[in-house]
């Protein structure tokens, strides 16, 4: 699913992902998270043992609001689902993101041993607004 | 509820608050809006035909993510429900959250005719990161 081509400069910015999933009693669950966007899909990183990543285990269903972060008035909401969770091996994915989001090589918030994952988040529904 | 003291500014702010709310499917649906807090619930302003409206007069439990709009490593989340919806009579409340956010003394973009309400959401779970 394409995101309308004035809006897609949200996505290639370093914004929050307010990701929304389903708890296992069906109460939504809601937390931002840094985000990268391949073209097609939402990437965000994960770690086991997160709620998040015990939701998108048994519901892939998500829905995620991201604000422009140079102006909150412009917005994408994005409601798909997640279609693949990979290892991210090397780290090279959270570091990636460090790198983007802070400026620092690597990602140094992670206590030791600690695996990281790539959540791939595939649109289905796009919503817009703002100009 | 009580929010813990160090963040109780964020909901003194004009930040936005994504709202998590459960579609008829079970899939999650997510925007940003407007909100005041009155010292124990999140108020946030409705319309009829909304699909946030429809969604929460059929499943109450909401999951709320407010970041502070000075510093978007401080966050707030709040998980709870709706526990009541009224009519914002005189559009009061609405053209205080247009005065707060826009410093325009009336909220000027609803089509003629509209009715505004006032949801309140009632936090059950606070969970808080950053500093």
């Amino acid at each position: 699913m394409n995101i309308p081509g004035r809006f897609a400069d949200i996505l290639d910015k370093q914004g929050f992902a307010h990701v929304a999933t389903i708890g296992p009693d069906g109460a939504p669950h809601n937390t931002p998270v840094w985000y990268d966007w391949d073209g097609k899909h939402l990437l965000i990183s994960q770690t086991p043992k997160k709620v998040k990543w015990r939701n998108i285990k048994r519901e892939p269903r998500v829905a995620v609001s991201i604000s422009d972060p140079d102006d909150p008035y412009r917005n994408v909401q994005l409601r798909g689902r997640v279609t693949n969770i990979r290892a991210d091996d090397g780290r090279k994915f959270i570091d990636s993101l460090a790198k983007a989001y802070t400026g620092e090589d690597e990602y140094r918030y992670d206590p030791p041993g600690v695996d990281r994952f790539i959540v791939e988040i595939t649109p289905e529904h796009v919503t817009t607004y703002g100009s």
